[in-house]
């Protein structure tokens, strides 16, 4: 089984993907967790071109074929591989994150995604959570984790907001893959969530 | 006016870009001379991953990603602003060389190239010129360059001459566009050949 999780930035969707492939390995599944962009040495190696420097460093065009090439060489060299052997693969981020990430940096880009995911990548998760949150919780979240990482979390609380609606709006479009998680609370209340949520 | 120069490795086509983009320089024109990958500053980092490391590092899929990637950073950031003022631009290599390329590893990659060119590039050249050379002797040039960027030299003569092939088959398809010149004899007679083709 293929899961994704989404959500804002800051929203604890890193850890809740941690704690459910906790979760699955405890029940003796065998579980990969990994992560977006990146997730395979080649992916990583694209991913540091995504995720520093300034906002403007690409544009929107370019930034989308950037984590169009890292989703692939994650989807060949690490996603594909444990499904096939039967393993679960738990994924912190995937396709979603695109649609809504470009989709709320410009509207007009969103099916440009979807013609560029469908021709490059095809796949779903089977199972997408979104940890859904207020972006001023998050953000404050985002900025207390420092690091270098932060050219999205750099676009401010307005593109935030535009985000979480991008969020919703796709879960109302596929109620049949996605579950829209409350996230607040504290880690052990959404995951006991997530959980609840699995089939 | 957009002038790509296309050829396989060693073929001299970066000589005689340069010799091109020199004569027109000297005509007055303003001349931009630029290469593929790469040409601007975010497409040259997505270079370094193109052009190092071994020829599995990433799949075909990846790497027309990538080489996509960078080439819509270069056409936004150099091509079309240096078009929009009136200069011409002059590049070694453009979207033949990824056309050729992957159609050489890959007869069932070439639609895919195309696909992806429509989607997210568009712009032709306005002329081609492809360096025509027997792949024998390409090849002892590019050796005798040296430089860690031998990713492609570095698979050998059967490919080089698979590449020849796809370049002779992409000008007889784009006659109005491509010429082909003979990359015979020494650095002067062929950049005699090339100003004679120039419309």
């Amino acid at each position: 089984m293929f899961i994704s999780f989404e959500g804002i930035d800051g929203s604890g969707k890193s850890t809740q993907a941690r704690r459910l492939a906790g979760a699955l390995a405890e029940r003796g599944t065998e579980t990969v967790l990994t992560r977006e962009p990146g997730g395979s040495p080649g992916a990583e190696e694209i991913r540091r071109l995504l995720v520093e420097g300034g906002s403007e460093r690409w544009s929107p065009e370019t930034e989308l074929l950037l984590f169009t090439a890292a989703r692939r060489d994650h989807l060949e060299r690490l996603i594909r591989p444990a499904l096939a052997r039967g393993a679960w693969v738990v994924t912190d981020r995937f396709a979603d994150s695109t649609r809504v990430y470009q989709g709320a940096a410009r509207a007009e880009q969103r099916a440009l995604v979807d013609d560029l995911h469908r021709l490059m990548i095809g796949i779903e998760p089977d199972l997408t959570f979104i940890i859904d949150i207020d972006p001023e919780i998050s953000l404050s979240r985002g900025q207390a984790r420092g690091g270098n990482e932060d050219r999205f979390e750099g676009m401010g609380l307005d593109f935030q907001r535009r985000l979480r609606d991008g969020f919703h709006a796709l879960a109302a479009e596929n109620s049949d893959r996605i579950r829209l998680i409350d996230g607040s609370g504290d880690e052990d209340e959404v995951a006991a969530r997530v959980l609840a949520a699995l089939p």
